[in-house]
């Protein structure tokens, strides 16, 4: 097979695992592509991206910015503040504006769980989901899947932990459904009012005890914690929570072979300390480069099959 | 003749009727450009056209900023939150610094009536109306009247209603203009508290019976409600509104080939209902994409008239 | 020599004389190219610029910006209110995540004094200062240079003023450092309560005496008062300030010779009234015109010094 099963990419439970092997392999073309000195191809010459942000966002806006201008897409960006959405317009008749105005793809972040699949049932575009809430964040799974695999070989078997703030974490939840499709052993670690119930049923373990989980894994994948997404307080401070789930030195020291992820941005001193991210275990930096490299496969892919073509 | 009479595009009453045939046809051939697969063409390639937004807008930013690229121009944009605008400088000593940097056109929104025409005597480029304030919206009138003749073949003696805000809306005033000028008969009708006094003197029909407007026009231009322009209450509220003088099946079910138009964003439910807006009467989609169009014809017809060449 | 003593513009103050004369001659060349009607050089096309501004900024961003493009070099753009820095994140992890992402080289703007010399400690890129707070702003020293070199032919033994808020003015600190080096005698003039200290230790004459200075020199800086950087009251009022250290038709009349320049954005009848700033003596439009062409010359050779190439 080369091309993708869907013809938008919403989120982790929608892609084989033939679609993820894909991704990765042209992900390892479009890197060699990264490290020569003119960084562009011209594939995507007859392709216009809208990137629309209903969020703020830095790494995920700049990454996919750049995966489309190494690409040659044609891009047209906006974010909220800049939007007619403070005019009261609904979000399909926005979309389907700019749709009309000949864009081929959207790629859109949006602060509501589900927005990038409502909208692929209601505009006739591709879609990337850059974000929807609490709800996934594909390319972010996939390029974490990537980036281990890079330096594990394989994620087969492999033990991935996710620690921390589960609940306000689209990372998690497509960090979760991406390895677990690739053969990993998934478990999650964080406090108990951030653990959803629903975890269970995901087929994922649960545990409360950072130190054993550490001992325990291959990968720590260490979260974020989303405290612009909580309205009430989930725990007493930062510092129990840096105290009790943030990771330090002396976890280090227990597994001296852990590969440490993050997907930004880092809250230093709270969820993990700063030597601890910036040692050679960790591979977040691997993260961020392996993320526009991903984002044009996912790209290319996705506009292949608009124009009915395989690569 | 095959250039514009005028060196600006700052208000519908500049343009004399060749012109405005002249815009149309030109929109023609590149309508025709944005069907194929690379939508680019290199005629702008010497001309540099800045983006000066000083109020909010998704559609029309994004239709110009796609028409300069498809024309291949460069773009600068910048938007009022982002401009030293609040560093408490002046309009002409930010346009003039832009035009010092070698920029040929100045796209420009702003909230202020006569603000386009205003800079066209104070500094020295090629200036577009983007919207002032709520005075004119020439580019809108044009792809308004563009995308009515695309589908009834001629614009004269065409029955053309504008329905709603008309006191705050450029885009009415642009429209009767346009309209006037390519032969139609123009009528407005609204709440009495939104039809300004001077409309007698423009020689349109003014109503307040929505239901017999709505037999008699061929066209119906429904005006967003522009809340956002109104500082005090025109009309006691968006429920009577819509009961007043909103579209509904039973307005379309009077006319069956009555053309509805909107210029975005829409209301819905306060000037028009949903399943009259999404009927195929309405011609919304068309005007977005015809924006594109007629605004590369006229950013290629005022760039010829700077490099002193025809088309 | 052919190429730069530095691999960062921070600060005049790192610049050697041949520095700063390479990028003069530099900008000749480029100044030229700005004259054609296609103002694009294909030089950078192999080199990503990340633009990161903190601070809000028309004039510099956007030529900074148009610079970038007339090199045709891959560009991303990011504002401080649309970054992650609102979520928490430190200045080096945002950078160092565009970094990742293969860019080569950071235009900053940043509130804080030596913002892009830390950076430049800290991060794997070239480094172009665009003002950090109130201490540097190389690039404006520069191409004011280079625009009093354009006038008066050389700078050597030229009497220059700079008049104003030196306080708060990035502008003063380096526009003294780089007329110094280039031979000038520099002399500062402004209410005492915005004369720093300092002042002496760096070699400049201090006045009172906006009359007397202006009769002296050759050239007057002009400089902003900078409202937005007072935290508290530096002076009665802006028509105080205007009567004692405004500079207006009456300063003109006493020396006819005179060329004045201002940084811009103008308060205009504040620290210069319109008559004058817009009179013959100003080279404001000048100076912004030149920018381009000096900011080309910098990234250009910095460019160079990445690709380790000569030119």
């Amino acid at each position: 097979m080369n091309h993708l099963s869907v013809n938008n990419l919403l989120s982790i439970q929608d892609l084989t695992l033939d679609d993820i092997n894909l991704i990765f392999s042209l992900a390892d073309s479009f890197k060699e592509v990264l490290q020569r000195p003119i960084k562009k191809v011209p594939t995507l010459r007859d392709v216009t991206i809208a990137n629309l942000f209903f969020e703020s966002s830095t790494r995920t806006r700049v990454s996919f910015e750049l995966a489309e201008k190494r690409l040659s897409a044609d891009i047209i960006n906006f974010s909220t503040t800049q939007s007619s959405l403070s005019k009261g317009e609904n979000l399909i008749d926005t979309v389907n504006n700019i749709l009309a105005m000949k864009v081929d793809m959207i790629v859109v972040r949006h602060p509501y769980p589900g927005a990038a699949e409502f909208l692929s049932h209601h505009v006739n575009a591709s879609i990337v989901n850059a974000g929807d809430g609490s709800h996934e964040h594909p390319t972010q799974a996939l390029l974490d899947a990537y980036s281990i695999k890079e330096r594990l070989g394989d994620i087969k078997n492999k033990k991935v932990l996710i620690v921390g703030d589960i609940k306000h974490s689209r990372v998690a939840l497509s960090n979760i459904f991406c390895m677990q499709k690739l053969g990993a052993i998934v478990r999650v670690c964080g406090p108990s009012t951030l653990l959803p119930k629903y975890l269970n049923k995901l087929g994922v373990d649960v545990s409360l005890n950072l130190e054993e989980s550490i001992k325990w894994c291959d990968v720590a994948n260490i979260l974020r914690v989303q405290f612009e997404r909580q309205e009430t307080k989930f725990f007493p401070s930062n510092r129990e929570y840096a105290m009790l789930f943030g990771i330090n030195s002396s976890h280090l020291n227990k597994n001296r072979d852990i590969l440490l992820m993050h997907p930004g941005p880092i809250n230093r001193g709270v969820e993990v300390t700063t030597d601890v991210i910036d040692s050679c275990n960790s591979i977040v930096l691997n993260q961020v480069e392996n993320g526009v490299a991903i984002r044009m496969a996912i790209l290319y892919l996705l506009a292949a099959k608009i124009k009915n073509t395989s690569i």
